[in-house]
């Protein structure tokens, strides 16, 4: 895929672009089990995250060592996929509508939700284990990891190497795991998720309604133990503050509509709150819920080309700033 | 592509060899507009560039996140490319001619003209936008960045991602940006280019003309206030001098010749002078004319295969020495 | 190709897959000469390799520097390649069968011999080129380095950069070279090498058969002056030991068997021995020979599909366990 266009940071119009290949490959055996592997070029390069404030945090991830991309194989009793996988609740839910020509990520995503497991969370086990089995409009979904963190070499590697087992560097940790499964009634859509990653916990229920040109997402999701040190993409900021407080990722809700006319033309919304719980007593006046809410619109130019735009102000930034982005973006 | 051959390095034959893909990705809307991308893979590597002195500099550029490869689209109104594009100088101007199977990188590229923008220069403002327009066989082009610089994380990365955006830790910078028109009149081609990054300033003129077997190419580069740390091939080194000095890059100006016969053999020479202004008074004696010249052969097995060589002497090299290579070069 | 299954590592089950993608470019001149090229995608990332603690050596290896992947040229005069490619004897005598899903990887790889050029030794000369004739079963090949040990920058550096010739910075090294020869007698082969790499001296003998439904092969090879520093997958841990000693690698020699039935079902079987030679005297009773030895079983799904897994004692891991692997390996 390409993308090309302007981002408004809040205080400066900035050129963002890419350009993107990703394999698809696929093959099916003599007694009909499907087969595939997916993986995108950059996907190979393995310090190529960097975090919220812009360091690179050397992730290493690589499809060549199974944390990133994915292979899977499937045939009648369901398909199973290995690799960076999401995990069975995003699976079973999604997240909300993406906005803008950068998909929602020039403003730190908000569209995404933060599931408890896959999805940046537990990389360090390594590959996660992803299956799904279908029948009669049920969708069930199981996810895991091995419960064995690869803790060799500097940091905190999650290289998949195998060369990289070590007894007495390897960390026994709780396998972290997610279930669950939806039901699809006509141009409805209800799913219902329960994970777990070392102390935390998730409950997450999600539906989406096709009603004429409108297309509607809701997800209420519940956490416990969850501390923010586990968050990929949402980070708080408490430098205006003296002191810096503990605490925990409490729950989170939100709603996306779309509206796609017959002429190319959509308009999209969203809105989404996290809030958390603050555990210690001096910081009780402190802000505990944080909302972000945009909306876009986009047009399809055909041929997989379309021109779209976005404006999302996300309170989880430390300058409160709302930001915009237009553009076209590609698939080639 | 792909080569493989020998380099004398002035003291010692080397093997060098390499491949390399490129992705090509291209499609058209419904009204017409084309558009696509193209990168190669090791452009998807952050950790990949490193300097005349052997040294990584890790600038972590990639074109997932536009800093390296490009998208574009054209129409009617012209074609408007962002990424690691070229400045609307080398889009008008270009380089010499290309000696040797290396393509003139055993001997530092004496064929590149050290443009002030785009070319490796002022990377850390991100992408690159290029607009370029031809009527009558005029050609116009313009370039810009967004004059931000993307200063978050260690070192001064330039990171094109999203994420990195940070009114405080970002710099605002100028404009780096260049203007070009050329002329084509029959077998003659004539181009002049105006840019500006920082403080510096640069008037290129160029030109080709294609006579018979013959094709020249000449041009008179004047730059004002470019210090040489803004330069990337070009490097001098002082280490015979106690004293270290201040130069600024002054102008430049070269010649190539391409010799074509049409049972496939090609003779080609090439001559670049680079002045430097001496800043202070007690070095006025340094040596402030730098000379690269070459002369190379090529041979056109078909299908792609080319047999080459070259010797080239780049008297920007500490220990002055002659190089030459001799190798095949294959497009794929 | 992509695979995906479970290891385990003597202690713990885990999961472990991967995705590739490999291009092969070639072509064929007007004259009749073919050439070509490949390499991985993931030979594209300079920071790709792990030692086996576990450790990045960021060895910086490149298909675009000609450090990893190859290109070739072919006609009636032989083949010459250039790039990563194996020594002449590799080429002559190869390694021996490959066990389980993960090819004997999560083992430590007891399949390869360690053949003293190529494979992983004298990177830093740069690319090595591999030259090969056949006529009337007899097999002749011949590979070198070009005896310049390319020293820039940081560490030892391998990258097959041209920027990166330095006088004063490069090592001259002795040329690291390697002859074989092999012959070919309906199901059966011969082959001998002889190999220099530094001090290092090396003769490997080794042959394969084919009745039946069986394969054999087996090898001996016997090392001079060659110190474990050298070895790449191969290193012993004294940490049991209070003081540490030198040793050196004496010989190694070994032997695989293949039996494949018409239904697609294959058993594999693999002994090696590697011996040192301890050089400390207080050392004398320490261990100096380390075997290892597996059995296997596979299953052709067809179109490239194979369920494979594997049981492998490696008696150089520290801990001396037993690991096994089970999963499904496809070729795209």
């Amino acid at each position: 895929d390409g993308r090309m266009g302007l981002v408004w940071d809040g205080e400066n119009a900035q050129f963002s672009s890419r350009a993107r290949v990703k394999f698809n490959l696929s093959g099916e055996t003599d007694s009909g089990l499907s087969f595939g592997g997916s993986f995108r070029v950059d996907q190979e390069n393995y310090n190529n995250e960097i975090d919220e404030g812009g360091n690179s945090n050397e992730s290493n991830r690589s499809a060549a060592r199974g944390t990133a991309g994915s292979v899977y194989i499937s045939g009648t009793f369901g398909k199973l996929s290995m690799g960076d996988v999401v995990s069975a609740a995003e699976a079973a839910i999604g997240d909300l509508t993406e906005l803008g020509y950068t998909s929602g990520e020039f403003a730190a995503n908000p569209e995404e939700i933060d599931f408890l497991t896959g999805d940046g969370e537990n990389e360090e086990q390594g590959p996660t284990a992803l299956y799904e089995y279908t029948f009669n409009g049920v969708n069930l979904f199981a996810s895991m990891t091995d419960g064995s963190r690869r803790d060799c070499g500097a940091g905190n590697v999650t290289y998949g190497t195998l060369g990289c087992y070590e007894f007495d560097e390897d960390d026994d940790t709780d396998v972290a795991f997610s279930l669950a499964a939806g039901y699809e009634f006509g141009a409805y859509n209800v799913a219902l998720a329960y994970s777990e990653n070392g102390d935390g916990r998730e409950i997450v229920i999600g539906g989406t309604a096709a009603i004429n040109e409108f297309k509607i997402k809701g997800f209420y999701a519940d956490y416990d133990d969850r501390d923010l040190g586990q968050l990929g993409d949402f980070e708080f900021d408490f430098d205006d503050n003296a002191d810096t407080f503990e605490v925990d990722y409490d729950r989170a809700y939100g709603l996306s509509v779309e509206y796609a006319m017959a002429n190319g033309v959509g308009i999209q919304g969203l809105w989404i709150r996290r809030e958390v719980e603050i555990l210690e007593a001096f910081a009780d006046g402190a802000e505990d819920a944080y909302d972000a809410y945009g909306i876009g619109a986009s047009y399809d130019l055909g041929a997989g080309a379309t021109l779209a735009g976005a404006i999302i102000k996300n309170e989880i930034f430390a300058d409160n700033e709302t930001r915009a982005d237009v553009g076209i973006k590609f698939q080639f």
